[in-house]
């Protein structure tokens, strides 16, 4: 006889990623055979650079293999502070940076210091589907809101406006965004700083595709506030996805909250991965990374008009991270139904908009550019037969 | 003008580590040029074994850097599956093995999975701290249950059958546990697992101590039952510490809830890590450990009769993990200023009873027996001096 099981209620309110039985039938395609053009995962597809590669086998060798502090390695600390005075020319002190197990540390850490249950968090809809799940998580509530082509599917200091109630205690941004690509521009960003501060609570906002923009400079939102989290990862721009490491800047206000949740939630990032990540600043990896960068540009210049020839409509120009939102409804009327169509009969894998959220979301899909402009173009050959 | 800070109420329960206080005055000392004996670290000092770095070596060199599957490596579950049949005789379907960032991931997708907020978890007092604060991170209620050498510091089916309220979902053991080093019985855990099942609830056993037994064979809790969570870590016994890599074993009815949190809260452990973790069960690693286990031994059996002969009483004989938590009330009123005096006066590095708890925690302090038997007596030494 099977024992009652008690289930945490907040499993009512996590889902699980569509995209992950598309990846399911894509590996059962590939064993059989069949070559599948993969743009459904948001990961690079270039590999970690090998200097950073370096760095980690150099400090396995060096037998840094036990705990760090669980702030993070000091020099670690300080590069990200150097990195962001080098390159955006703003002061933020080592202090205030927490090393973390990916952006995904991160939420979980800004969230649990800002969020008591019952509280509620803006965000948009189409998001990053786990932000949700995050709030869910620690027993707040997401409140997403509807965003369009309008606002370049950003949150804006007039949603936070009509939507900040007496339990809302933090709007959540991310720039460049995902599945959107787009992005906030720095007067967007005090903008929403300003409303959250002003009801008082904070703004969070998501920088980790920072870096990966093809039409204007990279900025951050540090330059505007010293009293905004900032979520951030070696995993996309630095192409470290698998070795789990991000970090969170802080508000000072914060810091011993964040500090005691660190140490009893994670211990501390992982410490080989933290040795590594200090070889990401040298200046052949970055100029590497800038060329990656340019790669990633052409390869957007490339399928943006692909897929509008295939009827797809690009609502709203996608100006960073490595994502196509598209709007699939002059093509199928449910993304779902498009996206296993086109993984059965084009063996392309692409994501439901229905990972992203509920607003218009059956009437989208996410491409990843993942894949080189030669393989784009097959892609765009095989979805052409089939639609 | 600082702005409003809104805080979650969470952090209201959740306490730093006393012993970081101690290990920043150790850093001064250490920087003063002084010599500090550190005693107060659950790691071992031996490092990584050898071939689990060149694993990990070799999974760098060989480009493993991208995102795992949310539950891990398939090969990893295989692996770990087949050292639960080798060593203990017990069949556990790899499918029901989740790999996490150490424990610590394994412990709160467990609890994420069983409570609410407002359900109550039994804990044993003393324990692992970071136990009671992700029971509240989660904001279910930890109920710290006072336990000492009546039952050899562990909770009991009695325990469970006076203290399982109405919103009990769930009971906590560790074996060995931290801080007491002192095990369950296959059958106190068979009693205390059907005690759980019996009240609708689940039992929960911290295995990460798992093999590091000094005076009996390792077991494990899965051979008496396959609705119980198991937490284990590659940190303790294999020594990975720095690497964040663990599991959670789970009941097939949870299935379908873990993988969503894990996808969500996590989306994957770290790769490297999991590659380099495969060496782990390989012959040579395995007789290694065994050599260190050894070594772990006399150390502890050097040391009980050190810290007796200085006054402190071991109320409840430790048989594993790497600790010895000591009665020091007939030394001092209060661990902490205690373990203050022990580091400034004799440069030895404690960690105070109130890390564990508040049931007698400041008659107590523990000894991590991480360095060497000379650097043992050379401890000894020194306390004799300052007692
Ligand atoms: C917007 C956004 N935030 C956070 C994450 C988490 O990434 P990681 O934990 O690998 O840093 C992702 C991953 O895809 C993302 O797209
Ligand atoms: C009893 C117990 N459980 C869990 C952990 C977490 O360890 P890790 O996350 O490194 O596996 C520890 C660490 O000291 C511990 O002592």
């Amino acid at each position: 006889m099977t024992p009652p099981s008690p289930l945490a209620s907040r499993l009512g309110f996590i889902a699980p990623f569509h995209v992950m039985s598309l990846l399911e039938q894509a590996r059962q395609l590939e064993q059989q055979g069949h070559d599948v053009i993969h743009m459904e995962i948001g990961e690079p597809d270039f590999g970690t650079p090998p200097a950073i590669i370096q760095a980690g086998m150099a400090a396995l060798q060096a037998g840094h293999t036990g705990y760090s502090p669980a702030l993070g390695l000091p020099a670690l600390r300080e590069a990200i502070a150097e990195d962001y005075a080098r390159r955006f020319g703003v002061q933020v002190p080592a202090r205030r940076i927490v090393i973390t197990a990916g952006a995904s540390g991160a939420l979980l850490l800004a969230l649990a210091a800002l969020v008591s249950p019952g509280k509620e968090v803006l965000l948009s809809d189409p998001a990053y589907p786990c932000n949700r799940h995050f709030v869910h998580l620690l027993e707040g509530r997401a409140v997403n809101l509807p965003v369009g082509p309008d606002s370049q599917y950003q949150l804006t200091a007039d949603h936070l406006a009509q939507h900040w109630s007496a339990d809302t205690v933090a709007a959540l941004v991310a720039t460049p965004s995902n599945p959107t690509g787009t992005l906030l521009s720095a007067e967007a960003l005090a903008a929403l700083n300003t409303a959250a501060l002003a009801r008082g609570g904070r703004l969070i906002v998501d920088e980790i595709y920072q870096g990966l923009v093809y039409d204007q400079a990279a900025h951050t939102a540090l330059a505007q506030s010293d009293q905004l989290f900032v979520i951030n990862s070696f995993s996309k721009y630095f192409q470290m996805t698998g070795w789990r490491l991000g970090w969170l800047v802080v508000p000072e206000a914060y810091l011993n909250a964040v500090n005691r949740l660190a140490q009893n939630i994670f211990i501390a990032a992982s410490t080989p991965a933290q040795h590594a990540a200090l070889a990401a600043f040298q200046p052949d990896t970055l100029s590497l990374l800038e060329q990656r960068r340019l790669e990633l540009k052409s390869r957007r210049d490339a399928l943006l008009p692909m897929l509008q020839q295939l009827g797809f409509r690009i609502n709203s120009q996608p100006q960073g991270a490595f994502y196509v939102y598209a709007d699939s409804s002059t093509l199928a009327g449910d993304c779902e139904a498009l996206s296993a169509r086109l993984l059965q009969q084009a063996h392309v894998a692409i994501t439901p908009g229905i990972d992203f959220g509920q607003h218009r979301a059956r009437e989208h899909v996410r491409f990843a550019y993942t894949v080189p402009v030669p393989r784009l173009e097959q892609m765009a050959e095989r979805l052409r037969k089939v639609l």
